[in-house]
């Protein structure tokens, strides 16, 4: 079984951990860690102590039916419990200040609502190394997380940008706006992009592939700016629209003059 | 066997079409195809006939080992022949130059210098969408093409965009500069992207993910634009490079004047 359950950690799916031993072993390590899958109603024993241990560490706990566990892991043994390992270790919000602070600039930070393809967190990551960005927050749920395919699309810039997990995103929007950003939301019907002012202390947020920006989310915005779309497609891949906006907000904010 | 090829024709690879009757049949239906790929030095018989077709139609052809073939059905009977399917019609770079003249606009072209990644192809023909560009030109080799993943990843702008597939680059660049095309490539060290004029008709140049404009492209650009990279990573992903410089041609374009 140690055999089987190495090749599928191995070859299918390098973010997973599977088994109670491998699981308290990665826990032990002090690896970063990006959620834990249970069997629903596991509170006892060895599981009992592994999902404690991670709701003290603030890791997110889901519980689910034994079977969506041997179909993830293909017949692998995982007695109740499977464990995502993440490629990078979450920061917090004040570590975005605190990059913020140590380079002299206004707090810039990239606020993510659901997006759930890792390859489009990966690649604004990426962009928002490159345009100076702060940092990148995502919510625990429903959100694609620092896995090794996200770290992969990010070239390398997930060792310079903090990425936060936060539990509410509405209420950290409530928490970042107190402390003097404007919130700036991409979504339709808006300004036109180039001809809002991005100075001062912002965040920037992009909805979901899907969806786009969730009402309470909306809500919070302070401006709502939008891309020009000419064609006849009423949207743009969800990594491609965060690019063109940090890029006019690093524009405006470093003082570069336009044509 | 039949059965075997249709799940592998279905489940694995939609694209894919498999062995000399399925390939003819594709062939007389008109149906639009990307590619064939036949076992090295197959002259006669059917299989003769398949490749003299495709070669009359304009279709890539590629001589492979058998042993290519059979790993790439998974032991399917691929008679020695596999063809791929497009999701889309290619067109030729006069339907650009007519969707400009039918729009009352200069042409604005896009260029991809062997891109492999199906994602970016299909997110930069969306956005090339949604910019207002009449089009975007590929390679015949080295490239990615219009598969049905670029297709998914282009939500329905392949209808709108015509893209057509070049035998050489270089040579296409020539005729468009003859046809009073500028020919701006993305690329470093150039002038700061905003500060660049792309009024006029105009040719913009993305390189591939790992390498950027080949050099025999580069020295056929009449102008080189760069991103800023302000912080340790030196590019960003192909379709959001291409998706922030074709907004602010865009912008420029249509007169919209920036902060």
């Amino acid at each position: 079984m140690a055999k089987e359950r190495e090749k599928v950690t191995e070859n299918e799916n390098p973010d997973m951990i599977i088994g109670r031993n491998a699981v308290s072993e990665a826990l032990s390590s002090g690896r970063p860690i990006d959620s834990l899958l249970v069997t629903r109603g596991a509170k006892n024993g060895s599981l009992g102590r592994i999902v404690s241990q991670c709701r003290e560490r603030g890791i997110v706990v889901k519980e689910v039916d034994g079977k969506k566990l041997d179909a993830m892991c293909s017949g692998g043994n995982h007695q109740g419990v499977i464990m995502f390992a993440a490629a990078h270790e979450y920061s917090g919000i004040d570590d975005m200040f605190e990059l913020a602070r140590s380079r002299g600039e206004e707090p810039f930070i990239v606020i993510l609502d659901e997006l759930e393809d890792p390859r489009n967190l990966g690649a604004i990551v990426r962009t928002a190394e490159a345009a100076g960005a702060h940092g990148v927050i995502i919510p625990k749920r429903r959100s694609a997380s620092l896995s090794f395919s996200v770290a992969k699309t990010a070239a390398g810039a997930l060792e310079y940008v903090p990425v936060a997990k936060v539990a509410n995103l509405p209420g950290t929007i409530d928490e970042l706006k107190k402390k003097g950003l404007w919130i700036y939301g991409a979504d339709m019907n808006g300004t036109c992009w180039c001809q809002q002012d991005y100075n001062g202390p912002i965040g920037l947020v992009i909805g979901s592939e899907g969806n786009g920006i969730g009402r309470l989310v909306r809500e919070k915005c302070d401006f709502i700016v939008s891309l020009p779309m000419k064609g006849h497609i009423n949207s743009l891949n969800a990594s491609v629209a965060a690019g063109i906006l940090m890029y006019e907000i690093s524009r405006q904010r470093s003082g570069i003059k336009g044509k």
